[in-house]
């Protein structure tokens, strides 16, 4: 199935990756400020072929309305296995670094998050396929490049994903913000290890929570008591990387 | 002068907003979809002043097109003066523990830079004038409520301010990607320390950059050479407090 790419300068970048083919656009059939019109001329001009659509069929095609009435259906993204990851691992010889993401929707974030994952030297996100938000242009672009760099895996069974890694000697600590969690900071973070980060508003799921090895917390001393989940994950990740190579 | 806030999402909370009082609502003419006729109803019931503008128009009040056919006039969000914050930090008796920003302008970024600043225990933000991203409800929400927690400070000439905190006893260092920078992770950060952070793009400007004691970098592993401004920042407020208080 097609991936969708959603409003007006996503669309735009969309009609222009070399990396994900443009299988079709769809615009609304009015109005149609100069912005929509110029991108069903760069649609034109790179061969893709053009739908016009009701406002409320883009609506549903979407999912919601925020699209700017410009709708484009691209490849969809391809994802690494599970196995492939591993053995990657296995062919590095080096000391596992994985980050596991249940249920990042927000595209923002995942772009971030890649960013930060490249920055910090990951081997790869793993990814759980019924919580994720799907590899948009917007993530693409707000990751700065790393989408192309970081091996990205989509996995159907995050508890059981957790599982192999634990069995593969593989420490899988959760990111989580519960008082009785270890500090992030008193935590041996060097060796093999899998960082578990749960979604923007409910953290990690209970299934999740209970196949990690170990909670841990970002200690926090202001009024607001939780980080955006980008800037969370970005602050695990790089602690682990001062513990590891600094 | 009024703040001004732009886009339908925006408006709307604007029109909500029990902090700062919203002056008037400035619609496009045509076409008015349902979102921004639910607007003027909002700003009717919250006894707002509305016109009806020319799309153009509305361009030339917002400074450029991404406004969706709303725009808000709002009272100015009071910032603190750099002596007010001085005298604060004074008053507590605790180290010093400031985030001067030269040149955040997505509001984005800013608001989940405000909110590790409070998470961190900053002490104060201090915001150039001349490149600062205005606080638009954006702002407010994607702090999650910080901006209401740490203070916030504007001041006019940011060498100026950075030569005041430097009189002070202050540390000022500035973190940069150069290669030659020093090691976030290798440099000693307790103590009264105040940390400079660049533009999106840019990074430092060469004259705030002369007036920092020292340049940091944070080690980065991978392909992307950057992090986004929002999570260096925040990498960096966190391996300060990791340091000052763990």
């Amino acid at each position: 199935m097609a991936d969708l790419i959603y409003g007006i300068n996503a669309v735009r970048e969309g009609l222009r990756s070399t990396r994900r083919r443009p299988l079709a656009l769809f615009v609304q059939r009015e109005p149609q400020p100069p912005r929509l019109q110029q991108l069903l001329k760069e649609a034109e001009k790179a061969g893709v072929k053009v739908g016009r659509r009701e406002r409320r069929d883009l609506d549903r095609l979407a999912g919601h309305g925020h699209h700017q009435g410009a709708v484009l259906e691209v490849e969809p993204f391809a994802y690494l296995t599970l196995e492939d990851l591993l053995e990657r691992w296995r062919v590095s010889k080096e000391p596992a670094f994985f980050l596991v993401l249940d249920g990042i929707t927000d595209p923002h974030n995942l772009g971030a998050i890649l960013r930060s994952a490249d920055g910090a030297g990951c081997q790869g996100v793993i990814v759980a396929k019924d919580r994720a938000c799907p590899v948009t242009a917007v993530v693409d672009k707000v990751s700065a490049g790393a989408l192309e760099h970081v091996p990205l895996c989509q996995v159907t069974n995050l508890a059981r994903t957790l599982d192999t890694l634990r069995k593969e000697g593989v420490w899988v600590y959760g990111l989580a913000g519960e008082a009785d969690a270890a500090s992030l900071y008193a935590t041996d973070l060097r060796g093999d290890l899998a960082l578990v980060v749960g979604s923007e508003g409910a953290g990690l799921r209970p299934n999740t929570r209970s196949h990690c090895d170990l909670l841990l917390a970002i200690p926090m001393y202001g009024q607001v008591p939780s980080l955006n989940a980008s800037v969370a994950t970005s602050v695990a990740l790089f602690e682990a990387l001062r513990q590891r190579r600094c």
